[in-house]
């Protein structure tokens, strides 16, 4: 992958068209396929424009009667200084005076918050008492289900990257075990979780995928749900070893869902209302891992990947 | 794997025991999985124990008041001559008057097509005008998923090895088109894919795994329903590729259920009633695989693996 910094006079609007100076952008996982060229739910990234991004900002000149300069939005812009926003394109303006950050409308209100609890709470659809298995669990989305099953009722079990992320899980973040995936084959995670979790997952929430998830397939109580949010492991690989213990699906009676969670857009006031009241009352929290200046765009994104990354990754331009 | 034949008296039923003089034993994949060690729906078949498997036969001694000798009964037995049936065994009383060959009892009224019919309409909820592609198509599962698939007014594409089996597919099971897998790489035979179903498949029903269910997921329709029944191609690979494309499942907000037929036992009466109307009307066939003596369990059982298998195989024994 090649990126560069590119830079350009600051536009005017067009009829109907509204310009954006960006002040944050989300970095999330799902940049990275969008960047493929394989059949997906968006057009990819053409070679040479900007990376496309949620991006919350403020409006810096208009020529569209809904906004004026100085309104709060948030849309999907790109990774930029500042977004020429066209009619059509994803824009809405926001209230930042409601939360201490406007940072909040790329992490528990944003993607981060919806995916997580769409993904968990339509698709998993947990009940008091049942097991519920988190991988990628120091991360945004990992991080809000585990908590999110908490509120639930159910027992929570993380995998995470190392000591540090395994001690916040419990400590910060409420999990009732954590398990550390690192060092280890399929066979050795996969016995750890048995241990851990001897009558299986109900739920597994799956943000990892390669190693991990096969090591959690091995561990499927009876009619399990999985759901599959994202394979953040197999994506820079050119050679992924694929899920060799899918049996296990047919063998538990187990199923796997994939979903999108623009898909439940017409639910998203009264969700991000819900996870305000779970961050005002303290059960929930999603820690922001905000990196600066655009020019540190690459390094930034590339901690998803290294697994430096702790909480919702976003980038401050300005 | 080792098998041999080992020869014993018949047996004398104990206490609520029959013998059972079994005539015909099913050969299925699934007996494949019983043999290893891994975590199951049912306990693995011990070193030096018979081959469970489904048979018919007839009463030889009873010791129980509800059998007696000549009597027909089909259950959960073993690839022997004389089967003990304790109490607590899997055996049912069945009334060979009903259909032309006793086998129909192993085939379409047992689980090859109670699997197809639970399958495909209580797991992948077929409607009128949708896409049903088949992997496995021309074995004794996938020819009758395929024609139930087509008694529901849906599109069937089949998958299978070779080209006698792809005519089969089209002039005896009435499939809408049919592709050759072998000899073909997964872009290859995505691509080949692609150009029958250009709008994707609505439901998948996969039996083969490897780089068959690898091309199926490159074609999946938004929010396809994919109905796990086996991976044959994996069963025998000590290091199976994996599925890599899973992430399909993501983008297109799929689901991939894995499904047990004897879960739905309680319907078996209704289902089988539904399929016998099928068959006389001419809707429905389930070819016969019938291979001859116990002498050729072995070679008769890998039929299933090599790709030489059309329609339901099955052992006569007697």
């Amino acid at each position: 992958m090649d990126f560069s910094i590119e830079e350009a006079e600051v536009p005017s609007p067009g009829p109907d068209s509204i310009v954006v100076r960006n002040h944050y952008a989300s970095l999330d996982p799902a940049q990275r396929g969008w960047m493929d060229h394989a059949p997906s739910y968006m057009p990819p990234i053409a070679l040479g424009d900007a990376v496309r991004a949620a991006t919350v900002g403020v409006v810096h000149a208009s020529a569209h009667p809904e906004f004026a300069p100085g309104d709060w939005v948030m849309g999907m812009n790109a990774i930029e200084d500042f977004a020429i926003v066209h009619p059509g394109n994803v824009i809405t303006k926001i209230d930042v005076t409601l939360v201490p950050s406007p940072t909040l409308f790329l992490s528990a209100m944003g993607a981060t918050g919806l995916t997580a609890y769409f993904g968990l709470l339509e698709h998993g659809r947990p009940k008091a008492g049942e097991t519920l298995l988190v991988s990628g669990a120091a991360g945004g989305v990992g991080s809000a289900v585990g908590q999110i099953g908490k509120i639930m009722g159910c027992h929570v079990v993380g995998i995470a990257g190392g000591q540090e992320k395994c001690r916040r899980l419990i400590q910060e973040y409420g999990f009732d075990a954590a398990i550390d995936y690192r060092g280890k084959t399929v066979d050795q995670l996969a016995d750890e979780i048995a241990r851990v979790i001897p009558n299986g997952a109900d739920i597994v929430f799956e943000n990892v995928g390669g190693t991990v998830f096969d090591a959690e397939l091995m561990n499927l109580a009876d009619h399990a749900r999985i759901i599959l949010c994202g394979m953040i492991s197999e994506y820079n690989d050119p050679d992924p070893i694929g899920a060799r213990n899918l049996r296990q699906i047919l063998i538990k009676s187990a199923a796997l869902e994939g979903f999108l969670f623009i898909e439940h857009m017409s639910r998203f006031a009264e969700a991000s209302a819900e996870i305000v009241r779970w961050l005002a009352d303290g059960k929930l929290r999603i820690d922001e891992d905000v990196q600066l200046g655009l020019e540190n765009s690459y390094s930034a994104f590339m901690r998803l990947f290294s697994g430096e990354n702790i909480g919702k990754l976003m980038l401050k331009i300005i």
